[in-house]
């Protein structure tokens, strides 16, 4: 019996229990992360141009990305664009164009031979799918392919009848399209109208009863109205919660760490101190600067650690308090410096440089933890209008690659500074961000990645990049 | 500048930052949990008899309840019980029985009294209102009484035309009613077939057109097609993604803890330790226990923690790790026995014993936090069909409360003790326990509330009901 005692050991980068001298295939027992899914994933956009597909495909790539879920787009749009150099005319995307079909099929066909590799060569779990599929016959293509991959199919169709919204989508993101490059405006729109008519002469929605064994959500109107059908899975349940969760709604979001609090004055992480006289300056700087923003409705988030609140309180203004966006656990590094961590875990300290995403710090937690955490944070961003997020250095580098779309890489190493405003707007595709430094001296913070990484570094190695600090 | 950073004090049972020496309004100033609404929410189910309107509303009720959400639920034919005392047929339905009609009009109003008295006397946040509510009409009441109190409506329509699906309903449901009491079972399910045909002739759905501007979610044949209409807030949004996620398929949970440890022996709480030698029987024996229920596809979950591991890995199965199942940080308590907690921090211990549901350890969670971690865990199971979760004493508590729709005040004393199987089974409108202890000896972990719970009370009144240890 005691044999199962000490069959275990701690993988020392992730903390994650695993048998010890066990073959590879045990060693495979337990996953760690909970599986949304056991079999790929395509996400099939359907719907007529201008309906806001290439927008949502972006921004649910992002999200599964960010969750962890390896996932790509392909838009086939691109193909084209990539297979015929140069764009014309609407004309090539008349039904009756048989030399153009002949193309647009092909670039179809490239792009799932795409999705194919993805997923059997770069261990991708969802593909997003980006092309219009208005015709039965397109999505049959799909659903074949699919069936002999056994990979899942869930279509994402959004349907708009709303001439305005249809308008101002060709406004803000197919005038700019590479197929409109020195292009009038006015003459642009036209033919991209022309082009959505070519469309309308051969589109078949999605139908309650022909298609009622397909799965599929359906989004109407910019999501005044959704008809799902035959979810079946972790993945897609949580794909339509987010779907209905996003809203296009122009607003913005505004992040913010604390101000400079006592531990960071003397170079020491985490702790729930209060803010130093500076960091006591911010939080009335930060205060009138959001007052001359004019924000109707503002909601003020904090943590439920001190130095947020206590910026929050200068501001004068209600707020909510989230445990979920409290800073990084640092378990038993919390209140060290580091050069008292480099002193007393070297080994942790070298293994954190080496892949700090994935590293978790001992009894506490890494930075794709803090993803899984700030999940429910990221979703009801999603939902509201004018957002100030008062927060963490670690927290804000997972909530800022989120909207950025940074890789799990880049995310441990974004610049947040303290005294700092970033303000995100949304714009076409992406997010504008401006950063407003308020004028308040701080101290840094941000600790680059040393040069070596290695586990029998010298001391000096380790701390080379460490912020100077009293 | 200085006034601000010592303006705020830590709340000593939440550990919560709040303004000091500050009014009573200032004190609200700051919301430590989330918002998901800011005015009060009536949930009103739509539907034929026997469309699972009750099912709905109860699971419902529970969940919210469970999240934290105060919710309570008004079943209009409980109302009609409690009036007319007996049921004779269904005659008491027929459009044409105006007396009966009168009842019926009636005691809807006396339920849509209650739900006022429940959101301004109880702070009742939601209210789920089962009852038919097919006629547009009765619809117009419910939502005029709404506008004029200022609440949000969500109407839930269960649309089913599935004959299997509606004559299991009966047969599981309600031909138990008390309506039907000493009545043969043919002949009650013909009365309630007829009772069915006396709402048909009136039943008016929700409609696209005319009820565009209603928020509702019609759930068509137990939800294998959904039509969701314009999602007014974060809790309508939590409601959707839920009902999305249940299903009806019978199946069992297994909720286990990890296998004595270590720890357990020596009567410290939290740490990290393995197995004792009890605890590796035990880990054999349920393994050969859950072998002998022949479960298809059996799904093992643990935590992330070396007890629950080692008790999968006995188990000779795949099985997933949820850093959510972690046990309940005892933040500076963690590893200590109760005999230290109050020779260290008698205070703390005083403040758990108060209020153990609402109590933070210092630097760690309260079994509130553990419920907001487990929220993901309780969805993923409501997805999944047969799952055996091997978790820890407070996890278990907490995923048990949800299952057996337990209160918060009884949740943290629920005994979930070491080496015992609990199975659960859904049985018409709630679940079936089974205690299944598997004979292998374990030291009690249970400590009760001991009678004194005052701050200046003796160390052997704080100590009375401590379990026995080494």
């Amino acid at each position: 019996m005691s044999q199962i005692q000490t069959s275990l050991t701690q993988n020392p980068l992730e903390k994650i229990w695993v048998p010890w001298m066990s073959s590879k295939l045990n060693r495979r027992r337990g996953s760690s992360v909970p599986q949304f899914t056991n079999s790929p994933t395509m996400i099939v956009m359907v719907g007529l141009p201008a309906r806001g597909k290439t927008f949502i495909s972006k921004k649910l790539t992002r999200y599964l990305n960010w969750i962890g879920v390896p996932t790509k787009l392909f838009n086939v749009g691109q193909y084209r664009r990539d297979a015929t150099h140069s764009y014309n005319s609407y004309e090539f995307f008349r039904s009756d164009n048989e030399a153009a079909m002949k193309i647009r099929k092909a670039c179809a066909v490239a792009a799932l031979k795409d999705v194919y590799a993805y997923f059997t060569q770069e261990q991708g779990q969802v593909a997003v799918f980006d092309a219009t599929n208005t015709t039965p016959e397109r999505r049959e293509v799909i659903l074949s392919f699919a069936k002999e991959n056994g990979y899942k199919v869930f279509f994402v169709e959004s349907v708009c009848d709303d001439p305005e919204i249809i308008e101002e989508n060709i406004k803000q993101v197919k005038l700019s399209s590479p197929d409109y490059v020195d292009c009038d405006k006015e003459e642009a729109t036209a033919d991209f109208l022309k082009r959505i008519e070519c469309y309308q002469v051969t589109y078949v929605p999605l139908e309650n009863d022909k298609d009622r064994n397909l799965s599929y959500i359906k989004i109407f109107n910019v999501g005044s109205r959704y008809l799902v059908n035959r979810v079946q899975d972790h993945i897609q349940s949580r794909i339509i919660y987010y779907l209905m969760n996003i809203h296009v709604t122009p607003c913005s979001i505004f992040l913010s760490r604390h101000g400079e609090s006592e531990l960071n004055l003397v170079g020491r992480i985490g702790g729930d101190s209060g803010l130093s006289s500076h960091g006591s300056k911010f939080a009335s700087v930060l205060g009138a600067y959001m007052h001359d923003q004019c924000i109707h409705d503002l909601k003020v988030w904090t943590s439920h650690m001190k130095r947020t609140i206590q910026t929050a309180e200068a501001l004068g203004v209600q707020y909510e308090q989230w445990k979920a966006l409290n800073e990084i656990d640092a378990g038993v590094c919390e209140e060290m410096t580091y050069e008292e961590i480099q002193e007393n875990y070297p080994e942790e300290f070298a293994l954190r440089d080496q892949d700090k995403y994935h590293y978790r710090y001992p009894k506490g937690e890494s930075y794709e933890d803090l993803v899984q955490r700030l999940e429910p944070v990221i979703m009801e961003l999603e939902r509201q209008e004018n957002v100030l997020v008062i927060c963490h250095q670690a927290v804000m580098r997972c909530l800022l690659a989120y909207f950025l779309d940074k890789s799990s890489m880049e995310l441990p190493y974004l610049k947040c500074p303290l005294h700092t405003v970033l303000k995100l707007t949304p714009v076409a595709y992406g997010c504008k961000v401006e950063s407003v430094f308020l004028n308040i001296e701080a101290v840094n913070t941000h600790r680059d990645k040393p040069n070596n990484v290695d586990v029998d570094r010298d001391p000096d190695e380790a701390l080379e990049t460490v912020p100077e600090h009293i």
